[in-house]
């Protein structure tokens, strides 16, 4: 059996998610193991490196699959793009060590979330950006970033009930970037939990425009209650850009 | 009456074009009257700077009006933008002097055409761009700009029939800008033709892949005739930037 890797682009405006539900139509995963099912003429199951929520983007979410075919790491590129919807490209096939585990391997990973700030919305990024009308404050937003960055317990910044795993995460960074109107905030880390950087994201905000101090952060960690923390901003903002691997 | 000037964004995907036709519902122009009209009460009429084509994008087309209403250009802005579709905005509403005629007064515009210039397609630029596989020598292409520059007969590089008006435009500058696969390709002029600056990519990509030769150029500015240009590319990738006043 070979064990090939798929790099994925994909818009999930159209989506549920990646994570194959009953209807496999409306995810991601459902969809690219349609097509390559068909392909192989094997029932393909592939394993995604994490789940993106419904309407999150990825441009560079990675999955891999074990397969008998005979088709070339190329072919299956071309084939997949071919027969893919429009908002799902395959970026690169490769066939690696049996080993390999999208998800068990993966030591990190980068996310991004637009915001649009200025008072005019904007016809272009309204489907990849959260509008956000108010000043913000980038020192005071660099500053929540520095007591955010590190390993904590994140369970208060995300929207699991509980869970039995650890939720200790390690943000390696969290960086700001303003474009004009266009602010990107880019997340590393070594995980991330259920809806973490849409509440990061809230968080971050609620500081920028003065609702919020920055010694509620430590609150946060401290006592580990969700409702302290910053709504849970939209996903259709959210990329998932990148999965680090060793 | 007041004379007031819009500066407007819009998506074109979902319409037949800036101008009115009967369905006012399908353009852009029909779009922004219904909603002026009825927060007036009066029977709007705009006049835009110039039309754009079923499918093409603009970040700053203008248009003026005049109306007798006590609302202030704020109000204005802020009315239209609650009330028209979300992909059209309106940036900018400023009162002008009377004489002030959006079409008439124009001196110039800036045109941008996107181009996806590698094998595998994008999820996200495919609305925007134009996905175009082939290698592109961007050397002859800064020469084929160069030839294009100027004031010339553009009527073998336009979709009209025949004019009565001259077809004689200025190009000021066509500029390539490359970044990653994305190139830009910006087109700055006293005035363009129907079609002109698709075409004029169809042209520019055919020398840049070697399908055509630079003298042609030449050729169809003396000869004037369409079918020796190269295909008018899609309008998806077309945006009008900008309109120059003085």
């Amino acid at each position: 059996m070979k064990n090939i890797k798929l790099t994925i682009e994909y818009d999930g405006k159209r989506y549920l998610g990646w994570q194959r539900l009953g209807d496999s139509e409306k995810t991601i995963q459902g969809k690219i193991e349609g097509v390559l099912s068909q392909m192989t003429g094997e029932t393909i199951e592939i394993i995604g490196s994490g789940r993106t929520d419904a309407g999150t983007h990825a441009k560079g979410q990675v999955a891999n699959f074990k397969t008998a075919t005979t088709l070339s790491p190329d072919q299956i590129l071309t084939c997949l793009n071919h027969q893919l919807p429009q908002d799902i490209i395959i970026k690169q096939v490769e066939l690696v060590p049996e080993r390999f585990h999208a998800r068990y391997n993966a030591t990190g990973k980068q996310y991004s979330y637009y915001v649009w700030n200025t008072a005019i919305p904007s016809a272009f990024k309204r489907q990849y950006s959260f509008h956000y009308t108010e000043q913000l404050d980038d020192e005071k937003m660099t500053q929540a970033c520095q007591k955010l960055m590190g390993e904590h317990d994140f369970i208060g910044f995300s929207s699991l009930k509980k869970s039995k795993k650890s939720t200790v995460r390690k943000l390696e960074s969290i960086s700001i970037h303003r474009e004009g109107e266009l602010v990107q905030f880019q997340f590393v880390g070594n995980g991330f939990l259920y809806n973490m950087v849409r509440i990061l994201m809230g968080t971050i905000l609620d500081i920028g425009s003065g609702k919020m101090s920055l010694d509620q952060i430590d609150d946060i960690f401290e006592k580990k209650i969700r409702q302290d923390a910053g709504m849970t901003l939209p996903a259709q903002a959210l990329f998932l850009d990148e999965v680090y691997y060793n």
